[in-house]
């Protein structure tokens, strides 16, 4: 028995860490839920809300979002079309090794284009990647204007404002979509929660 | 008394989780373990290693190295001087960010520029950052040549070898200085836990 045991050991001792290995000792699998949708539309609202209820179950989470990544990494980007797609290829990239190290990453970007938004499900994987449309329309948005960035470019000083310069491309078929003008977030909240828990074994499964 | 709790518990309720509520969730504080060397020096080895070891001992862990970041992230960047200075910006962006989740980072590129190790440092915080030296002498690395690069940089294939066509800035002060051309692997790692390890309170400790 102990001879079985120790080939048992040897046969399974990893050479390094992977991704199944660091899923195991949390007791939960990693993924990216993707958040899109205009500014203001509640997606940085709806994603942290997700984060404290996942959070205060025990998974281990995190969120990225324009204030830790366009400070940091991205911050020499700007909002070209052409710095909008590496803004969201870096995004993506940074989303897919946090998961590896099994973490449930959230992502809250307008990630206005349908084509970056493919390749980001594609370079994380279809099984692992959820996409939340945050739907709240133009003008319910532009009418909170919580950072006072509509006025600005309706004034002529933000020159590249998605839904009033550049497009905003709905996604077609987006796993949960919602509308924040409406529901209460509660609501919105418990609906995200109903897709995203199944998934996830109770911590105390290993 | 059940009015006092709910004041505190309503005090204390995060409105957004913070690295400290992550790190109390995983029992141990986020940092980063940085080495650097030259090309063939057993950076990835030793990180690979500690990994193992850190990982068996309860701890989150990642591993940043050329396989899951040269690839991905930065495989729009090259080996000239100002690309190998914007690889060490991203990879110390992402480590800050792990970290942040609560994770303990190690990060295995060759580094070679004291001036970014420095950014590395200062934008990390210098009470997260651990130096990890790995000083084995070119002679050796060129004597091993794992990857072939070696042979292949001094028949003029591989423009900006460090070591030969680019330098390598030694470390002055790191925090821990390996030479892995003489010390069994097995006593390097234990040169290396000594000091990671003191300053990890354990696993069950909250």
């Amino acid at each position: 028995m102990a001879i079985l045991q120790a080939a048992h050991d040897l046969h399974t001792q990893a050479l390094s860490i992977t991704r199944r290995d660091r899923e195991r000792m949390g007791g939960h699998k990693g993924r990216v839920i993707w958040f899109t949708g205009l500014s203001g539309s509640g997606k940085s609202t709806m994603a942290n809300a997700l984060e404290l209820e996942l959070h205060a179950r025990g998974l281990r989470t995190y969120l990225l979002d324009g204030d830790n990544v366009r400070q940091g990494l991205n911050k020499d980007l700007g909002f070209t079309d052409a710095d909008r797609v590496e803004n969201i290829r870096r995004i993506a990239e940074v989303a897919r090794l946090m998961m590896d190290a099994g973490l449930i990453v959230m992502t809250a970007f307008i990630s206005p284009f349908r084509r970056e938004r493919e390749m980001a499900r594609a370079l994380i994987g279809s099984e692992n990647f959820l996409e939340v449309y945050i739907s709240t329309p133009l003008e319910v948005c532009e009418q909170r204007d919580v950072k006072g960035l509509y006025k600005k470019a309706r004034s002529g000083l933000l020159p590249n404002m998605t839904g009033l310069h550049s497009p905003y491309e709905a996604p077609e078929h987006p796993d949960i979509e919602l509308d924040c003008s409406n529901a209460p977030a509660a609501q919105s909240l418990e609906k995200i929660l109903h897709v995203v828990l199944p998934h996830q074994p109770s911590q105390s499964a290993p």
